[in-house]
């Protein structure tokens, strides 16, 4: 079966990643400037998605790649309709810079898009080295064992909810932040695969995150709708595998309770 | 030499504590309301508040104690003046949310005050079983080696900030959010306890909650200020022993940074 054969592939792939990583704790590193003064990367980011890029490139020839560090200027300039090309989504390190900080809270995301509907998402939880996967219409797993969430819907009152550092800061998302009475508090961890983790194990019962890009969300999206979680922007928008989105990821409850109360913002306004 | 036999002692209790906790793990808890909906505690807390109460009543006999589940109410009354007084100051579960909810991030919290000034300050982080400690005077120390900042200050820029959940969401504090944008990315852990071991690794560089207990900063105040980082509450005073306050914890230049933004706040009014 081919998505098997990725499968296997993939779990050996991070395997070797995970290797890397350990070896490279508590070593100083190449750190570098990207876009603004906090947008930063290291050189294990790059050594991980070069090693990806060639390992799809050796099993997977043609394929498009869309990663963190070397994104495809051809995808990012939407002059390759990714709705028909066989397409993978990485992020080598989630979470660069608690990497740089902590050493704590980051995870290495993959997945891989047919036509646009996502067959396989993989998150590696670089805290305890757990792998989360998921295939289309085929449901979750742990460590390769069937993962069953503790309770199938939550709301708000029943858990946390996660916001990303823009979120907490700007003053446009005021409203937003008000989802933080409603729930048992806030929390956020800088790593939106992390988070992911954090739903699927019902530590949130919501994230809501101002603006991520594909790699952030490749994965993630498919390993929480399968579980049965809800999706979509601020808008309540289907989520985009190209540009930056904002992001609501939730239990089916608070999912709607978050977007009854963006909706009766609007009302106000 | 006093102090150090109550050193050898609340190392005991510590580890006594730390195996209870890991004994009590995925049981099913039970969980009571105190104040609010969503001021929760468990019966792990209620044990452990026990145990250092029967402990400290037979070595320290007539000493006060001021436990978050059993508050001398003639402490919280001001009938004592705890400036005169023998005072243990603990917190069984900081972080009882989270350990209801992910077992992970939360702390044990044991201080031992004289006359109002911190003796002793104990963190054990439940995530590693790292206990930190501080004698006044005499530096830090973790699993009783000295213990020493990678750092001694740091800007706002070169690190996260931490905030409390009602930081997040309250209208009131939109000018202390924006010193999110000043620092790298914004945190929050839901463990008092745990923000100042995250300071003291320069995890963070800052830390600012609306409302803490003495019992949320008894040992944290002692541990971070021999350390050499600063602490006040918004308005910039020392902070309380009794009733609730803001709390700021930051590296000397972070605080003040920190003060001039707050101060500029008052200023633009």
């Amino acid at each position: 079966m081919e998505l098997e054969k990725r499968h296997t592939l993939i779990k050996e792939w991070l395997a070797v990643i995970k290797d890397f990583i350990i070896k490279e704790l508590n070593k100083e590193r190449i750190i570098e400037r990207k876009s603004h003064w906090n947008d930063l990367v290291t050189d294990v980011d790059i050594l991980i998605e070069n090693y990806l890029i060639k390992q799809i490139e050796i099993h997977f020839p043609g394929e498009l790649i869309l990663g963190e560090e070397t994104a495809d200027t051809r995808i990012a300039m939407n002059q390759i309709n990714i709705e028909e090309e066989r397409l993978w989504i990485i992020d080598p390190l989630d979470g660069t810079l608690n990497f740089i900080t902590s050493q704590k809270d980051y995870a290495v995301l993959i997945a891989y898009y047919e036509k646009g509907i996502g067959q396989a998402g993989y998150i590696m939880d670089m805290n305890s080295y757990d792998v989360y996967h998921a295939f289309h219409n085929q449901g979750v797993y742990k460590n390769d064992q069937t993962f069953q969430l503790k309770n199938s819907d939550a709301q708000l009152y029943e858990g946390f909810v996660a916001f990303n550092s823009k979120v907490v800061y700007l003053e446009r998302y005021e409203k937003i932040r008000q989802i933080g009475k409603k729930c048992l508090g806030v929390r956020g961890t800088g790593s939106a695969g992390l988070e992911a983790v954090n739903l699927l194990n019902q530590y949130t019962v919501a994230y809501l995150s101002s603006s991520l890009m594909p790699w952030d969300i490749g994965a993630a999206t498919i390993l929480l709708e399968e579980a049965g979680l809800k999706s979509s922007d601020f808008e309540g928008r289907d989520l985009k595998l190209t540009g930056s989105s904002s992001v609501i990821y939730a239990y089916p409850s608070s999912f709607n309770e978050i977007h009854h109360h963006l909706k009766n913002e609007k009302n106000e306004q």
